[in-house]
């Protein structure tokens, strides 16, 4: 086993760096979990074992985000992208949604939601890229089944500060690169997805937190498997589901539980932690005549920071001088160049200290 | 770590036991893979490093099953039971499509399709349950677009020795707990696909391997993520696969490609090991006077044997006195009650002679 005090420092988009403590835990656990003789991959889902597991995540997680007793949690399969397609055929009923566009994500999600709904875009950021469209242009339809939005854009690295306000249809988010980052309003939306592969676990895994009273109204051409209120009655278990990544997710979420940053705990520590690796990620680009970060501030990701450098034959030396300071997967979605770091729950603030210091460094040699 | 050696045997239909071997090297691999300094699950899905994991993986399995060039072997998520909709989605174009029912998948299967095209049963074994209805009785359209059949029936432990002859039709194979149990002719299938965690690995992971000439003709219902030929076209990437189940699917092709028995190697030393476990077990229970398999001889499973207790007041006796010898997950699906040994590549012909010793000493007891 490794030491982990000496791993590099991994700035991957997701799937992602995983807290050390997780992956030890793991490891330990594999051929024998509690003492059953059996590890968690080999464990029927619906043995007492696994029942355990299983329960222990929704719970944890249910803490962690105030999922209220209204909401269905369900852990399923196919990713954010697969959610494109389900979020229409189990909430649109066919009739009116809109989809506000921030981003590569929310365009991806429109696109999809238009071959079984009749789609229309709230706002559409395409003129101002970095920035998120003022509340009060937004065009909402009365009779809209519910108002999609991407709560961080991981490739643009936009992020809405809050769910948006005063909207009648119920919300619906894609909180892939955003979910247990900080407190976020669950109460505020109809439901909310997310790929685990970010904040939560291993890819495979996707999480849909939605309200109970959305559920039961999917089109017929919804596949039982992925029908959400067939999923909510069976309790995520209509069939196998992914069960070593509910298991390692179960493990991040006691991790995230056992957090504190001085008097703080729980998420509230992550947040704190998150918000100041942000603030000396900006900090740093901000202050620099090589790197630029275009979003506008009151909109900055505090997860996915992409940045650009300002001569763009540096990229190369950068990255490579980077992979020698043991700081890795900086190189930016090949859809937009440059760079970008993402700086997910599991990076600990040492490791954007760390990306700063050889920034400045490269800078000054460059 | 757990000794290997002292762990029980796991008799589970899935999630199912995994190779003591596979579990030791990704717990060794899990926060350091081949010295990159971070785990499998850290890495992103499009970095070289997965690349030479997902490419192996592919490989292997392409030599494990001999699959030709002209099929795509995809990896995909939601299981065997999301293949239910995404096999009409993707093939039937709406159309004819036969079913053979042999059980209880090939019923769900018969009974999905049903939403997406015109469903016909070319044969049904309702009447008489562990028997497959004589080819000579299958009624088969001309014009359907494919037959679909279950080569294993994890239930009711009823397998196809061969693949169905003489059908004009493309076969279309749930293989789920057949798959790399022994040699299986994938040229004789338009589709095969198989949930991965009986003889792959994890649960989460779902193999489709399809003749090329068979995609593009996808339903406009069908998701974009779970349309064949964009899947075949992304090399299984649309979006994020389920990297660390690809992981260990890959460590277990490597497995079988080691494994010998005799002059026998990989995937022979694997069907040889199987058929002399299955001897072992059927020839236990046929010789007793308290079990039972009721399956005809024919198109008994090698795989999951499901048996009575003709006594079924012994029943939890059995179990526990199991329990006590190490002998895990025996008792049979809630559908049809009495026990079931699920005897996968993972189970060794050692664990089915204890099984045998258990069974022949609780009848002298009782």
């Amino acid at each position: 086993m490794p030491d982990a005090a000496t791993r590099p420092y991994n700035f991957s988009a997701g799937p992602a760096a995983i807290p050390d403590d997780v992956l030890q835990q793991a490891a330990a656990e594999m051929l024998d979990w509690h003492g059953s003789g059996i590890g968690v991959m080999e464990m029927s889902h619906r043995g007492a074992q696994f029942g355990e597991i299983f329960a222990q995540a929704e719970a944890d997680l249910r803490e962690l985000l105030e999922v209220p007793a209204d909401y269905a949690v369900l852990f399923m399969q196919g990713g954010a992208l697969a959610q494109n397609a389900l979020v229409p055929l189990n909430l649109s009923q066919g009739a009116a949604a809109d989809y506000l566009l921030t981003g590569s994500w929310s365009r991806k999600s429109r696109h999809e939601a238009a071959r079984y709904c009749d789609v229309q875009v709230a706002a559409d950021n395409a003129d101002a890229p970095g920035t998120i469209a003022p509340r009060s242009s937004w065009r909402l339809r009365d009779d809209a089944r519910y108002l999609h939005y991407c709560v961080n854009e991981t490739i643009d690295g936009v992020e809405f500060e809050q769910p948006p306000q005063g909207v009648t249809a119920p919300l619906v988010a894609d909180a892939s690169s955003m979910i247990l980052s900080r407190r976020f309003d669950i109460a505020a939306h109809g439901c909310v997805y997310a790929g685990a592969q970010k904040n939560i676990g291993p890819a495979g895994l996707t999480l849909v937190i939605v309200r109970r009273d959305l559920l039961g109204h999917a089109l017929p051409a919804c596949p039982t498997v992925f029908d959400y209120g067939v999923a909510a009655a069976n309790g995520s278990m209509i069939n196998t589901p992914p069960t070593w990544a509910i298991y390692v997710a179960g493990l991040v979420f006691q991790w995230i539980k056992r957090q504190r940053e001085g008097a703080l705990a729980g998420l509230d520590a992550i947040a704190a932690r998150n918000a100041a690796k942000a603030a000396l990620l900006y900090g740093c680009i901000d202050a620099s005549a090589l790197y630029v970060n275009r979003v506008h501030a009151a909109c900055r990701s505090r997860m996915n920071v992409p940045f650009q450098l300002r001569d763009e034959a540096l990229g190369a030396d950068f990255l490579a001088g980077a992979q020698r300071h043991g700081l890795l997967q900086l190189k930016g979605h090949k859809s937009v160049g440059g760079m970008r770091a993402s700086i997910y729950n599991a990076m600990p603030l040492a490791g954007v200290q760390a990306l700063v210091d050889y920034m400045r460094e490269f800078e000054r040699s460059h």
